[in-house]
């Protein structure tokens, strides 16, 4: 019998979870699922014999050592910040580790020591870090088996709802955590074009996006994600001129949620002391250079070269209502989060859509190609979510690799390793996790 | 025999040490003056009988407990980040402290301690923020006596380059630190417009200006400071529907400087890893969405609103052109500040000057007025700057008033009580520093 611990049981836990009670019997594992919220894990585990329920905190010292103490391996779906804690404690204890993650700069540092008790801390292994990662360098790997020089390289991923259950302006629902959603791209995007630099501060990373298509799907725009150029060593494509990592959004998303960042809305560095007392309009106001008492014109105003239906968009949050701000002494993020918690929210019959391109070029014989790679998976509803799929299925299936010791690596990793990724590609065709591949002449 | 210690002797520091030499005699001072560069002291001391300088580092402690030990007062003009240690040291030795600079939130927790051991630590005591404070205050404390009901508060400083001087097209030569000139503003600015909180994100600063004119000056762009509405308690304004500190720079700057910040090159919070294989020109490009191969219409199209002579503005600093940055892995603020550092030297026969106006609005009797206080100082020289003097003449003043025991006050303070501004308005005054007001009915 196999223990394996998965540490929380949030939105992106269904089917990791049954995943793992599907295989517990053929596989002899028994899963203990620890979580804040022990509401949460019964949920998810429904009282399979496979299993405990845990009510856990991952700082109570005691529990945190007892229950890694019994694991074979770990699963760690904790919010970031936690990881490193958990890592700590599988590493005093000999265990095997794996997150959704980006690997932390404090997980980096352990990577000497795990290697040398031979152990595997495996992170990025979801969606978006994980699949992405897995998918391109299959490709990659495969152009350079044949001979062929990469020469661009743009891989974008979004986390969007489907078409059927597209029944709002922005055509977007929360399927992942809303407060990232609402912080997104804050800072300054890094990218290389043409064999440049490129940077693309926060201020302006909705305006600069690019049209997406994706067969089946509605136009897509992509813009930016942080820093692309460290892809550059961790893809080994050293000498590739032009690179870029971004995140999807439908048509329309971005021109309206630009709005919201330059007024201010996604702001979370400061908190407005009297937000209690306050309307969302009156935030508004306050954002505005221009109070003239027409909100919606002076919004107009404020952004003229925005189109009507981006300022519909934003009219349709209930941002400009005289409707009281429920948050005391609240940042313009939380604000924002809070009102779009409410209407983003992904209701019981929603089906969401995960949606990813590669678009690979590439020289061969002379000649110029460029190869888009596409995926699209649809959930079933709101608990078994195309997020929780993607990003649940791989964790699971690394998990039982690394358990049935078919892994033959350590320290702190990300699955870019052949041995690594494509047995979890394999398995993750059969759960109809495959990307549709497309070469032109170019 | 008192002893004066005077921490710093750069830029601001002129003034300060001659007002302190010429009065070292008539007031039984000895002065020691002490900084990093000897050089620097010895420029401004000049073997004063009077004086004594050190070479000094504010972080040995031998030197600092021995420095502060001797001295009856400690003046600092350090950087803000090192006035705490010093003012540990004064309170661990029972000396009285006298800065320009903001109050920290650490040295505001040492105000108990200073006030029960009967010391005084004066900050704020400068320009802005000082005289801002002082001059203030005396016409709010005045209308108040009269009967009078603030209803409107703006105040605006600007540390700029006399007319006669002015050869340059922005209108503006560094005569304070440069570093912080580059970085102003950033974060959101918050004040006060008829009864509503207002935020201006740093993106749009530079564009929300307010002309401001004072007699005898061009035009003057107004943009305002990160908190004023902090000062609504401070100058006891608790009911003010309107509340403003602000900037003033010469019309034309702040629309050529918001290039800049829209571009991203006024952004300290990263690196630009290959900075010195670059020229200014390849970092512009790096930082525009679009690159056609003609950099200056590029840059036009980028800010498609922004009139040809602040596009001239940005031309003149040399930001396009193809020259080498020397600078390794620096981020965009401080090549920004590299370049500038030349263009924008105040030279050795240059004027500076500063600005500051409030404008008051009240009621009396029924009736609605404006009053606004105007302040223009010019500098003499390179050396002799306006800056120096309003920085350091009313520190040298307070200082001389603290060890003659005139104030009559304990604590962490800043100069908004009577007993502690008049004395040194007054002053002031003979040394030309004085205000014009002029009253109208509203």
């Amino acid at each position: 019998m196999r223990n394996i611990l998965v540490l929380g049981a949030g939105k992106s836990s269904y089917h990791l979870i049954q995943y793992l009670l599907d295989n517990a019997t053929s596989q002899n594992w028994h899963v203990t699922v620890a979580d804040a919220s022990l509401e949460n894990v019964i949920e998810k585990t429904n009282n399979h014999p496979s299993s405990t329920a845990v009510q856990f905190d991952i700082n109570n010292d005691d529990q945190r050592i007892f229950e890694i103490g019994k694991a074979d391996i770990v699963i760690s779906l904790l919010p970031p910040a936690f990881h490193y804690v958990a890592a700590l404690e599988c590493l005093n204890q000999n265990k095997n580790l794996v997150t959704a993650s980006y690997v932390s700069e404090q997980m980096k540092q352990l990577s000497a020591e795990v290697s040398k008790k031979g152990l595997i801390f495996l992170n990025e292994c979801g969606l978006d870090p994980g699949i992405d990662h897995m998918s391109a360098m299959e490709i990659i790997d495969d152009l350079k088996e044949k001979g062929a020089k990469i020469t661009g390289f743009k891989s974008y991923t979004g986390g969007l709802i489907a078409p059927e259950s597209n029944d709002n302006p922005w055509g977007y629902k929360f399927t992942w955590n809303p407060k990232n959603v609402i912080l997104a791209g804050q800072g300054t995007a890094r990218y290389l074009k043409d064999g440049n630099y490129k940077y693309t501060p926060y201020s302006r990373l909705f305006q600069e996006t690019e049209k997406i298509k994706i067969d089946g799907l509605d136009v897509l725009d992509g813009y930016a994600n942080r820093d692309s150029v460290s892809y550059k060593t961790i893809y080994n494509l050293t000498d590739i001129p032009s690179l870029l990592r971004g995140t999807l959004r439908y048509n329309g998303f971005c021109g309206a949620w630009n709005i919201f960042v330059q007024l201010g809305l996604t702001d979370d560095a400061y908190k407005i002391e009297n937000s209690s007392s306050l309307t969302y309009a009156a935030l508004v106001r306050s954002l505005l250079p221009v109070n003239t008492g027409n909100i919606k014109n002076d919004l107009k105003s404020f952004v003229p070269n925005a189109n009507q239906d981006d300022l519909d968009r934003v009219f349709w949050t209930g941002i400009c209502e005289e409707k009281a701000i429920p948050l005391i002494n609240a940042s313009p993020a939380d604000i924002l989060l809070h009102l779009l918690s409410e209407k983003w929210m992904l209701q019981k019959n929603d089906i969401d859509l995960v949606a990813m391109q590669h678009i690979i070029s590439y020289q061969l014989n002379q000649l110029n190609y460029t190869v888009k790679s596409s995926l699209i998976v649809k959930g079933q509803n709101q608990t078994a979510t195309a997020m929780s799929k993607t990003v649940g299925l791989p964790l699971a299936i690394a998990a039982k690799n690394i358990l049935n010791a078919t892994v033959n690596a350590s320290g702190v990793l990300i699955p870019i390793n052949k041995d690594i990724y494509n047995p979890i590609l394999k398995e993750l065709e059969k759960f109809h996790i495959s990307f549709v591949n497309e070469t032109f002449s170019s």
